[in-house]
Formats: C-alpha cells, sequence, structure tokens
C-alpha cells in the first residue's frame, strides 16, 4: 500500500476548516477501499509530522471519522480502520457503498434475513397503472425536447394541490421536481451549504442525510433527537446554513415531534432568519389521524419540506419534490440543470396519473404497515422481553434499546444467526445510540417472526444466557 | 437593490484562485436575476477597495465573466450586465435559466420559430413499446426496493453489449447508468476536479459542460476545435484534471476529428497520465459509415466515455452512462448514492428494451436528420449565399459563418423577424466564435424553409442591403 500521505494527495486544496478537509478525504479512502478494513492509521503525531499540520488537526480529524464509526482507536493497538462486518466500507457490486442499508440490500448474504430496509419491498399495483396510463400522454408528446429542470408544470401542480389538500396551502411555483428526496437534500445542501459551515442534525437521523452533509463538508452540529431545548439553543449558538428535521415518524426512531416543540423551532428560525429543512418523506405513513401540523405550515420561507414518493409509492419510483419560495425554486432548478438537466420524462408523467389518487395507495399501505408493526412488537414482546421500545405512531420503523452490551457487537452476533439488521450508530452522527438497533417493519409478518426468533437466538448467544436477567434489571432502571 | 459587496457575501470561503471565486459568486447573482439585465457593475477600482481585494483580481474576474457574455464593457459606459435579449440572464419558469436552449424552449416567444434545439422534439415510438414491454417486469419485481446507485446490472450489461457490437469491448461493471450524460458530467467533474484545477476544453463546446465546469470553479483552458497540436501543448502545459472532447460530430460544429489527431490525443495522455472525457452523445448520429473508432478504443483507463439516449431517442428518456475503469465506476457510484440514491427504474428497464433493437430507431431518425440536413443546407445556399459552412458528416447541427458584422447582434435582429437562433459565443469558452450561428436541422422541411426565410430577411434588415455584398467579397477573402 502506498503510504498514507500519498494517497491523501492533494487534501488541503478544499476549502472549510482543515480538520474536515483531512477527514473528508480519510473517509473517501476508507469507502473507496484504498483504505481497507483493518489497515492501521498512523499515529496523530506521526501524520501531523508528515503533513506539516499541527497536531490538533489530526486529533480532530480522527475523532470525526472515529464518531462515525469508520476508524477505531484502542488502547495498546492504535489507530485502525474499522472491520469490515457491518461497517460502511464493504463493496457493494454496484456501489452503494458507504450506506450498510444498500450493502444488504445489493449483496445480501446467503440464508441470511434482511432487516435492513425500511422501503416498500416491490412497486404496487397503482404503480404499473399509473405508468400504463401514462404512456397515452407521452405518445402525445410534440415539440418538447424534454428537458425540464424544475419538472413538468402538471407535476408542480399534482403536488402542490395535495399540500394544499393536506391543510399547506400551495401554489405550482413553490415546488421543484427531483429525483428523490435523496436529490432535494443534495441540490439544497449545495446550494445553502459552504464548507465548515454548521448544519445542525437530530441524533440519531436519515443517514443518507448525514451523507450529504458530510460530501460537503459541512460540521454536523448534533442534538439529541426530540430535545427542543438543544434545537434551538443549538440553533443560536452556531447559526447553521441549516437545521434538518424528521419531524413526524422520525428515521429511525419513529417519534413525532409534538406542537409546543415545533412551534418553539419554527419561532426560532423566524428570529435568527434561519433555514430549516423539514424532512416529510415518511410524514404519510401515519397509524392515527392526530399528528401535529407540519413545520411549514407556520414556517413560512425558513421552512423548507422535502418528499417524495419513495416510501408510500416505491423507491425506485425516483420521484421527489422541494417545497420553497418561488426564487429559491428558481435557483434549485438552475443548478439541476447544471447537474442533470431534469428528471425523467415518463416518471414525472405517471406521478400525474398518481398523485390525485395517493391516499388509495397510502390506505394500502399504512394497513399493512400498521398490521406487520402490531405483530412485530408483540413478537418482540413475547421473545426478547427485555428489550425496550416505544410503538411506532407510524413510518416504518422501531428503534429498539437493547438492555445490555453493544448494538455493533450484538449485529455481528445475529448475522452468524441468519438476521442482519442495522445496529443506531450508523444513524447517529455522534456515534452514539450504541444501544440501539433499527428493527423497520416492512416485512411480512411470517419473516417478521421467523426474523425475530433468529435476534431472539442470536440475543441469548450473545448475552451468554445472563441478557435476559441483566435486561430486566435495565428495564427496571 | 443592494450594494453589491452585501449581495456577494461570502463569496471568498470557497475554494481555489479567488478572481475564481468572485466570477463564480458573480455568476450566480446574474444568472439568479439578483443583478438585472443592464445592471451596472462598479469600476474594478471601486470593488477590490471595497472588497478589500488586489484590482488585478477583480479585472481578472470580469474577464471570465464577459467572456462568457454575462457582462459587457464598453468604454465611457462602464460595466454592465449584459441586456436581457438572448443572454443567459431571462428567467425561464421552469428554471432553465442559465442555458439559452432552455429558455427558448421553456419560454418560446408567441410566433417566434424557434431555430435552437438540437435534440428530438418528440419521444419515438418505440419509447413508448419500450415502456410497455417494461411494464410487466416492473410488475414481477419483489424483494428490490428499487435503489441502484450504479445502475440495473441488465441495463449496464446492454450497454456494455452495445459497446462491444460497436467494437468497443466492455463488460458490466465498465459502466454506470445515470440521468443523462448531463449527470455523468457532473459526477465525473465532482469526484476529478478540485476548484481551481485546469479543464482542457474545446472552442466552441457544448455548453452544458461548460456549465458544470464553471459550477466547480474550474479553470477553464479552451483550445480551437479541432486543433490538436493545440490539445497537446495544452494538455502538457496545464496537467488539466480532464481534457474534455466532443470527437465525432462535434457539438455545435458538427466535425469530426480525423484519426491522426485522435491518436495524438491519445498518446499524449497516456504520456503524461491524463484523463480525457470522450464526449460520445452525438457520435451515432452518422449520416455516413467511415468514422474513426472512439478515442475509447486506444484510450486504456486514461478515456472515459459519456454517452445517452438523448439525441437518439429523446432527451426526455433521462438514461445516460459513463464508460470507465470498474473501480472509478465504483466511486462514481457511491456519489451517485450520495446525491439521488440511482436513476429512475422503470426508464431503466425500458432501456434494457429498448438498447438491443436501437439500430433501428438510429436508422430512422439518421435518414430523417441527414435529409433535414440537406434540405436545410441547400435552403441556405439558395437564400443566404454569402453564409459560409461545411456540410456536417453528422449530429444535428450546423455551424455557419456571418460573412460580417456579429452573430449575437444579428441573432436579436433575426428574433425581431421571427426566428430564434444561438449565436456562436454561447458555445464559446473564450467569448469568441462571434460570427457564427448554430442551426440545427431536426425541424421538418417545411419548418426549416420558413426559418431560412425569416433568417434572409433579417439579414438583409441586419446588413442593411450590403450585407450580401460585402459577403460576397469576405468570402473570396
Amino acid at each position: 500500500m502506498r503510504p498514507l500521505e500519498t494517497l491523501l494527495g492533494r487534501w488541503s486544496s478544499g476549502r472549510g476548516p482543515l480538520h474536515l478537509l483531512l477527514a473528508t478525504r480519510l473517509r473517501q479512502l476508507i469507502d473507496d477501499g484504498l483504505l481497507p478494513p483493518g489497515a492501521p492509521i498512523p499515529p496523530d503525531r506521526v501524520l501531523a509530522k508528515k503533513l506539516a499540520i499541527g497536531r490538533t488537526t489530526v486529533v480532530a480529524a480522527y475523532e470525526v471519522l472515529r464518531q462515525e464509526g469508520r476508524i477505531v482507536r484502542r488502547q495498546g493497538s492504535g489507530t485502525r480502520v474499522a472491520p469490515a462486518a457491518l461497517s460502511s466500507t464493504r463493496r457493494a457490486p454496484d456501489g452503494g457503498g458507504r450506506n450498510p442499508l444498500f450493502l444488504h440490500l445489493l449483496e445480501p448474504p446467503d440464508d441470511v434475513r434482511l432487516l435492513t430496509c425500511a422501503a416498500p419491498l416491490a412497486p404496487p399495483p397503482q404503480l404499473i397503472e399509473a405508468h400504463a396510463n401514462a404512456l397515452p400522454r407521452l405518445a402525445a408528446l410534440s415539440d418538447d425536447i424534454g428537458y425540464h429542470p424544475a419538472g413538468i408544470w402538471s407535476v408542480r401542480r399534482a403536488v402542490a394541490e395535495r399540500y394544499t389538500r393536506r391543510g399547506l396551502p400551495t401554489r405550482p411555483e413553490e415546488i421543484l421536481v427531483v429525483t428523490g428526496a435523496q436529490q432535494a437534500l443534495s441540490l439544497l445542501a449545495r446550494l445553502l451549504v459552504a464548507p465548515g459551515d454548521s448544519v445542525v442534525v437530530e441524533a440519531p437521523t436519515y443517514s443518507g442525510a448525514l451523507d450529504v452533509f458530510r460530501d460537503g463538508a459541512a460540521a454536523l452540529r448534533p442534538v439529541p433527537a426530540g430535545d427542543v431545548g438543544a434545537y434551538t439553543e443549538a440553533m443560536d449558538e452556531y447559526r447553521p446554513a441549516i437545521t434538518y428535521l424528521v419531524p413526524t415518524f422520525h428515521n429511525p426512531t419513529g417519534s413525532v415531534l409534538g406542537r409546543f416543540e415545533r412551534n418553539a423551532i419554527v419561532r426560532t428560525a423566524k428570529e435568527l432568519d434561519l433555514v430549516v429543512i423539514e424532512d416529510d418523506v415518511p410524514a404519510e405513513l401515519s397509524f392515527h389521524d392526530d399528528e401535529p401540523p407540519p413545520l411549514a405550515a407556520g414556517g413560512g420561507e425558513n421552512v423548507i419540506q422535502v418528499g417524495s414518493l419513495s416510501k408510500v409509492v416505491w423507491g425506485g419510483f425516483r420521484i421527489g419534490w422541494v417545497r420553497a419560495a418561488p426564487a429559491l425554486v428558481n435557483r434549485l432548478a438552475r443548478l439541476k440543470a447544471i447537474h442533470d438537466l431534469g428528471s425523467d420524462t415518463i416518471a414525472q408523467l405517471a406521478a400525474v396519473e398518481l398523485l390525485p389518487n395517493l391516499d388509495e395507495i397510502r390506505a394500502e399501505r399504512v394497513a399493512r404497515l400498521r398490521e406487520q408493526h402490531d405483530h412485530l412488537c408483540a413478537e418482540l414482546r413475547e421473545h426478547l422481553p427485555s428489550w425496550r421500545f416505544e410503538p411506532a405512531r407510524g413510518g416504518q420503523t422501531l428503534w429498539v434499546r437493547l438492555p445490555s452490551g453493544d448494538a455493533t457487537s450484538y449485529a455481528q452476533v445475529a448475522l452468524r444467526h441468519g438476521v442482519a439488521v442495522l445496529p443506531g450508530v450508523h444513524f447517529d452522527p455522534n456515534g452514539g445510540s450504541q444501544d440501539a438497533l433499527r428493527v423497520p417493519f416492512v416485512y411480512p409478518k411470517a419473516d417478521l417472526s421467523d426474523a425475530v426468533r433468529r435476534l431472539a437466538r442470536a440475543w441469548s448467544s450473545y448475552s451468554g444466557g445472563r441478557g435476559e436477567r441483566d435486561s430486566l434489571h435495565a428495564i427496571v432502571v
């Protein structure tokens, strides 16, 4: 292997704080496999000398990567790239390398039951129907070269109408159509975040958002999910370029931010003139009808919403959107024109067919999710009574706390028992949530039953027979 | 309007040379309309003082924007944002603001015949058929959450097989599927170009590529299109992060780089270990069968190809690709996972249906283009005998030289005569090609005839009756 200082190349030619630039370049090397799992990383003192930079810069960069779970530092054995199992460094054949969710989907180990996805497992029949209905519209197009950077007007109108029906009056000019909510976050980060800028995120949160902000060399400022005092303090202290929140059926915890908390965040954003991004993707998967209104309802231009059809319909149907002030939508559209000229036209025409009837798909999907949720809760209570969780009010995932041990080690044991589940650390910008697992209930009931039995056997093995006793204690505490 | 130094904000927090950072920020302000057409720009001396930077930095930034046609500097009246007509600052309702191609499509003036598009004007019936055939495959999917950052394997295989059939043996691992060739360029620039890095481009060239490289704050190094000595000298002098070429049916000139030139570029790239991007998008639109092999045929890992179905099939069908070494494809896929998680699945399934039968669509399209090309040439020769052009050997556009005057002023006159045509300066990173127009022949023959008549009336008006005499003189010279 070439020496690290050679691999690093021109790492410092970027902008922003040096430690973030160094961390960003090291992260790339790890994710690209140029620094393979287990590879030694030079002591901070040594690397600092070779790069002719301060030791505190190297220490800070290593700390960022340690919190991300990309490197491990152990007394005596020094610093190393994290081992491969369940880490983000495993190679995937079609490239979802950084994110373990994709790894497990794309390279599923044999005979392993996957509990890693939080997305529909197949397209619903209405999606096929919507495409079939869109084809005559496609055939009827003329004098249209097909490039629509902000989205086809009829889609923008249909998305706006849906927001309006949900109680959030919206004009088509306020909607930008994008290739899934992931692209919405990417464009917003590119427009609003300069390297080194602060971005307030929840801990834990959607890991795909962390990927976007890290790629932009943002300085992440994590606050505990649901702790509204921490949000507003961080907004005041850091004046972040973006405060990113998943307020309704939070991914991964499934929780819902209350009205008081929402009002406080919107008020702070207005007072300090800050941008809040409300990730609205899971918000339609509600098991009840008593959810608070979206942040955007009272947020004015301070709250930007991102949404998509990927959780209600299917992830392979890459239609998402941004809801923002028209001037910002125009700027985002120009950026989108540079980066891909616009999203697929046929998908957009299908969205026009689908959006007016989305409630039907949503009702079916929510009914199934709720049934699977209840089943998963019952199975967990029966077979893993020591595990703690709050039943979800919507969404697709349970956030489970282990009574002892750490979830990353347990997940490796679980993999040997034939079930893949994601430890909380993958969703936590702090490297926290060490005791947590995300357990999605997007699977059929029989699969969930089987998976819970495997999890229970793994837990029994992991906790060495002591687990349940320890954990009973832990519950009482 | 707020003072310019306020609008500029934290322009210098970027990376790369200061004059490029200043130019990049000013470009955004102009394109976003915050500096409207005609707005005065402070003298370099004044702005330099306000920003506490050297005057040469401001002069260099203004020069970049002047070359791009975004600002005009006139003795006596100072520096101003370029006027709106045919400039890139006009607002488009769905956001293709920066690129005048989109402007004219999205906001066509009444009664104006557009000669601005170089893309199919409607989807061919085979595209509808391919989608219809893909729907059963979509319905049959199970255990697939639909996120495939590198592309669905069957598409990668189909693209690889098509390259192999065209004489360029390719494995599926060497193909990344993206949302059109524009996204291919964007991802490659993001991965390979740091701000301030040199990028060698042709003058003129595809303006969408210039947008991508400018957005990445690259230092553009233009060389005259077709001048192979200039390419290899620039590669040697600047050691560019990317050398970007459209070697076959060049957009906009329609020319084809010869075998000798191709070999020289590939050899230089290998000797200096530099990356060449071969834009392969127009290459399949050949009127004859004697085109030289692609650069990539002898280029090894030094030549990366980008391609798409947008010119052969339709631009609204957003399927493009990168052909590169598997390690680079994996790195690009990780980047794509961060930015949009993958392209639309249904479009990809349709591409699988379409690719094996692409020759049929291509043959139909080329036959029509060739007929329209010949018709356009004949009409131009008859009605505008002073205009000079080389008949194209393929592609979609003629590159026409005016015998006198400048094409930007003429294009404004033409617009008043009811025809919109793009002046060469829009394709020229130098602000050169002042005497050129790009005239696409993607339109039906009757439309081309009508457009040429309008162009002729405009020319007569523009050249004040003297035009044809002057130009006859110019031809002789």
